[in-house]
């Protein structure tokens, strides 16, 4: 398995066919767990952390369900391959350019991942596309519960399951979704909206997670209490406030079709047009277009690409995606000269690109 | 005679194929005549003026050589049609709001044009594609001395031809050649080259003549000095400065070549994929991004849209001249959308855009 396999595919969950997924780009569930019978990972010795890697890769490795799953020792991967990782979501940094014993398994459809010896012994996480928030919790936790038969997870009776931070103790599961929303940031309501929503504690985070900016108008909404709610409370209350997420965006994007018309056509139609033509192109900049096309795709503004490419060129075209796709490593201006032509490649055939990847 | 035939024609001197044409647009020269037995225009009745532009007219229309002459009262006309005189370089801002009885008569190739009326009361001009002041100076040195047989002009045996402007008197005669100069621009050097030119006593303008911006990267160059030299020196004075400043430009454009490729290339590219995918515009950013579409054809960085075209676009997207292909007047947001759609359509067609007009 080389990462290239994995680049030229797009993970499932980036394939736009889920529920509200012209708003709602995934859904997440990520569980923290450590094994009863070794300290947390900041007081773990190097044979610690080796067992634990071992024990647990060896039971994932061994659940039924994971046959076609792939198997990563971070530490022995290139610091190119972490990247890729990182920026497909299936590691944090953290992981990445953490030290020791540390793995990854992930299965081929990219749905589910678990990261060992992160913060805690165990992060599995389970991405959906689209707002699918109870088939990623029926899917982690029946993976936790599998993984239980044969582990002793560090768990307190009163205070529920124990995390290296406090803020994880209880549930230790993070609910998230990531939501693009391009027109609540066009029309200047998205501040007005955040402040609402972290006053009934839910987190609001950039593409990359904590502390990343926000790029290409996406936004991941998270619960921020773990404790003294169950995972079903924690669950529902990501599922009812994303409705109200998605009524605003809608709105705001009919706002700007009646209201505004011109102005969304020309900064969609200039968007594309300069995706086509740049000739070295940033990261940033072209997050920032693609999100403009995508809103484009979705309002039926532009008709010859689909959302599959769009979400696809979203995460090809980040730095460690277009190296391996590439070849090999590149310096910045090479590799900006590489992502316009990829873009170009992709958007300037008729069919919006070529699908055989996909 | 509707200025919409005019419209969908381009002057001779924007078809750009004459000598140097990738640099310089046009060559034109301007003598300032008076009648001697009227006063000054300042001077003048309204019965005076009706007498000029009646007398000067007849003559005109009679001139052998101008029997395709168009001959336009300039009170007469709309305020667009004024306008439209002034962004085809035929008649000055100051004729077209100016007061009482004036013309302007026009060849039909848009070689030759004579303001009546205007600060004198024969400003009469020859303009030629690319650096053609020689033949430009044949020319209307055959038209002045064809009036001057029926006319009596004032001169003084001294001071030369009489003027309404000291700063005119003399030759009467203002020499100038339109630039094209996006790399001296872009490199960052066109100030050193105008304070230069200005310590020999040659004015720098933009496109619309005294005062105006430059836009789109033109530059007008012109004598300050008429009195105390000849005609063939002043035009040798600008014909002797614009082979220096056409190696400057060359120089630049080399250099952009060599050593900024990417940069140089991507901006061209994303200038022309702005201008095929825009959805409004307006004639300043127009301008801006066509100067570059400009040098990126004349540097062969894109294949398939020819001078000519860009030329005719430049003076086509102006306000009066859209607003006349057009059919009517449009306000500006109208216009700007009018704009877009133009461009589109000369711009994104695989020969550089309809050719039948031109």
């Amino acid at each position: 398995m080389k990462m290239i396999d994995f680049a030229v595919h797009s993970g499932e969950w980036l394939r736009g066919n889920g529920p509200e997924s012209d708003i709602v780009i995934s859904s997440r569930i990520r569980l923290a767990r450590n094994l009863g019978d070794y300290p947390f990972i900041k007081r773990c010795t190097d044979i610690d952390k080796a067992n634990i890697e071992s024990t647990v890769g060896q039971h994932l490795k061994e659940h039924a369900n994971l046959s076609d799953t792939f198997y990563f020792n971070v530490a022995d991967l290139e610091q190119l391959d972490r990247q890729f990782l990182v920026e497909r979501q299936l590691i944090s940094r953290e992981h990445a350019d953490g030290e020791g014993a540390r793995a990854v398994a992930i299965d081929k459809k990219e749905m589910f991942s678990v990261m060992i010896n992160e913060e805690d012994h165990l992060r599995m996480q389970v991405m959906k596309s689209g707002l699918d928030l109870q088939n990623a919790w029926n899917q982690i936790t029946e993976i936790d519960n599998s993984l239980e038969e044969k582990i002793r997870f560090a768990f307190d009776a009163k205070l529920g399951y124990l995390t290296a931070c406090p803020t994880n103790v209880g549930t230790g599961m993070r609910v998230s979704v990531m939501l693009h929303l391009p027109a609540l940031v066009f029309t200047r309501q998205i501040e007005k909206v955040f402040r609402s929503l972290q006053k009934i504690n839910l987190a609001v985070r950039g593409l990359y997670g904590e502390g990343s900016q926000a790029m290409g108008d996406f936004y991941q909404i998270s619960n921020q209490i773990t404790l003294g709610k169950s995972e079903e409370e924690l669950i529902d209350q990501v599922t009812d406030v994303v409705p109200v997420l998605i009524g605003y965006e809608r709105k705001a994007r009919d706002y700007l079709v009646n209201e505004s018309q011109n102005d969304l056509f020309d900064q969609v139609s200039r968007a594309i047009g300069t995706l086509q033509n740049a000739q070295q192109i940033s990261s940033e900049e072209t997050m920032h277009l693609l999100s403009k096309v995508r809103m484009g795709v979705n309002l039926s503004l532009i008709q010859d690409v689909d959302i599959p490419t769009v979400n696809k060129l979203f995460i090809h075209t980040q730095p460690a995606h277009l190296q391996i796709l590439n070849g090999g490593e590149l310096k910045s201006t090479d590799r900006n000269v590489e992502r316009a032509l990829y873009l170009q490649s992709h958007l300037n055939s008729s069919d919006g690109g070529p699908s055989e990847e996909n």
